[in-house]
């Protein structure tokens, strides 16, 4: 993976949440070689699950590596948010990336699962920062999964967001399903749904319980316009996600209610 | 604090992001007593900036605690969802608690903060588990804080919404100024800011660089209908929130892209 430095190519950062020695970055990393200049700013190790946390009550270290030949490349001790700040901040120091890419995640990111993904929560951090920004996720946890089919269509919208940009306040949401081929792709909502959580139980060897965190998927959504159909029915799905969460419709009903406080 | 038994109060799941022992959740239990049956299940420690993060990397303790008299509460080693997941599964063992209130948090979760707060992701898990859910956050980090103003605001709330329930996939996020007297209740949006990031750097005794996490509030909002105004003004802000992350206005423009892959 050669740099080139045409000042005219586009800066790319590239993050993740599975740490930079992921293979899913790595592919990332590769298919942005091939649109601009790449920096990345990754996780030394996994942290997938770290939704949009970030780090203050502890100090955070940033350092530079050297993994794949001629790409600058650096690790951080911090959650994928920390690690676009740190981008933006320590890195560009100021000047922005062109686009922020994130992923390429193993594992979906659909409907309720943006919540909880570091993935997506550094695109969401690419975007407030004013950036461009998308999430990439495949559904394939394995280390050697085969991410061929998704390299065209990672370049594609990534061509297609450097080419016309992203409506302020917005970031896209891409998952890819695991097929022989996928059918194209769908621009969707949200599907509605909800881990039912259950916890298992284990004793230590000094007889305490503790617990790890397992789920059912439930979806609770029969529409045929979320990102969980088409990645069922074989499409590739992006949705455009904002961080307003602002529940809008809400507003009227609770300026109707009479809470009897204040003057 | 006496626990009263009756059946026809309502239970109360309380939670924070600032650990058990804070002062603000003291003040949440108390004034929850006055309203119904209180469950406290929150973490061991604090958990500021946690954002959405679930625990999947190790396991999770819980373990019952007696802090406050006559009161049903449990630390647990995980993150704010993970204790709200945990209170759901192991505590109430899939019977819905009727209300879950977090907090009441040292420091305001206004704006974007929503995004990095334990004190909201805690209560926005609530809402997806399809608890009516409320985050209550003060002005004021110090461990002395007076919450006294808080107080009857955080009742009349916590009245309404268990009087009313809150529309399917929304919840409140409820502030307080650090003000002599608050002037009453605002409904508001979610005020469009952003952390201008300035990394304090160090230099450790090994002469290697290492960054505390510090920042600026920016405000990119000169509405009045927002919580940064209403909170400036003198007023608490409520403003209901959603999880539902879709923009939806953006499908239509992404609909016209040609992305030239697939079938």
């Amino acid at each position: 993976m050669g740099k080139t430095n045409q000042t005219d190519r586009p800066s790319i950062l590239v993050v993740n949440d599975d740490g930079i020695t992921a293979p899913g970055i790595r592919v990332l990393i590769e298919e942005m070689e091939t649109l601009g200049d790449v920096v990345v700013v990754a996780p030394e190790g996994a942290q997938s699950g770290m939704g949009h946390a970030i780090t203050i009550g502890k100090p955070l270290r940033i350092d530079r590596v050297d993994i794949y030949e001629g790409v600058q490349m650096y690790k951080s001790s911090g959650t994928p948010v920390d690690c676009v700040k740190l981008a933006v901040n320590k890195v560009f120091k100021g000047r922005k990336p062109d686009i922020c890419v994130s992923g390429i995640n193993h594992g979906l990111n659909n409907s309720i699962n943006i919540l909880y993904s570091g993935t997506m929560s550094a695109a969401v951090e690419g975007a407030i920062e004013g950036i461009p920004s998308i999430g990439f996720s495949y559904d394939d946890f394995d280390y050697d999964a085969d991410f061929s089919g998704c390299r065209p269509y990672v370049r594609a919208i990534t061509e297609q967001v450097l080419k016309n940009g992203l409506p302020k306040g917005s970031l896209l949401n891409v998952n890819f399903p695991k097929v022989a081929k996928m059918k194209g792709i769908k621009i969707c909502r949200q599907a509605n749904a909800k881990w039912a959580e259950e916890f298992d139980e284990r004793t230590d060897p000094y007889k305490r319980y503790y617990y790890w965190l397992t789920g059912v998927f439930k979806l609770e959504d029969r529409g045929e316009d979320t990102d969980v159909w088409a990645l069922k029915n074989g499409y590739a799905s992006i949705v455009p996600v904002q961080f307003d969460m602002t529940a809008h419709h809400v507003i009227p009903e609770l300026n109707s209610w009479s809470f009897n406080v204040g003057d």
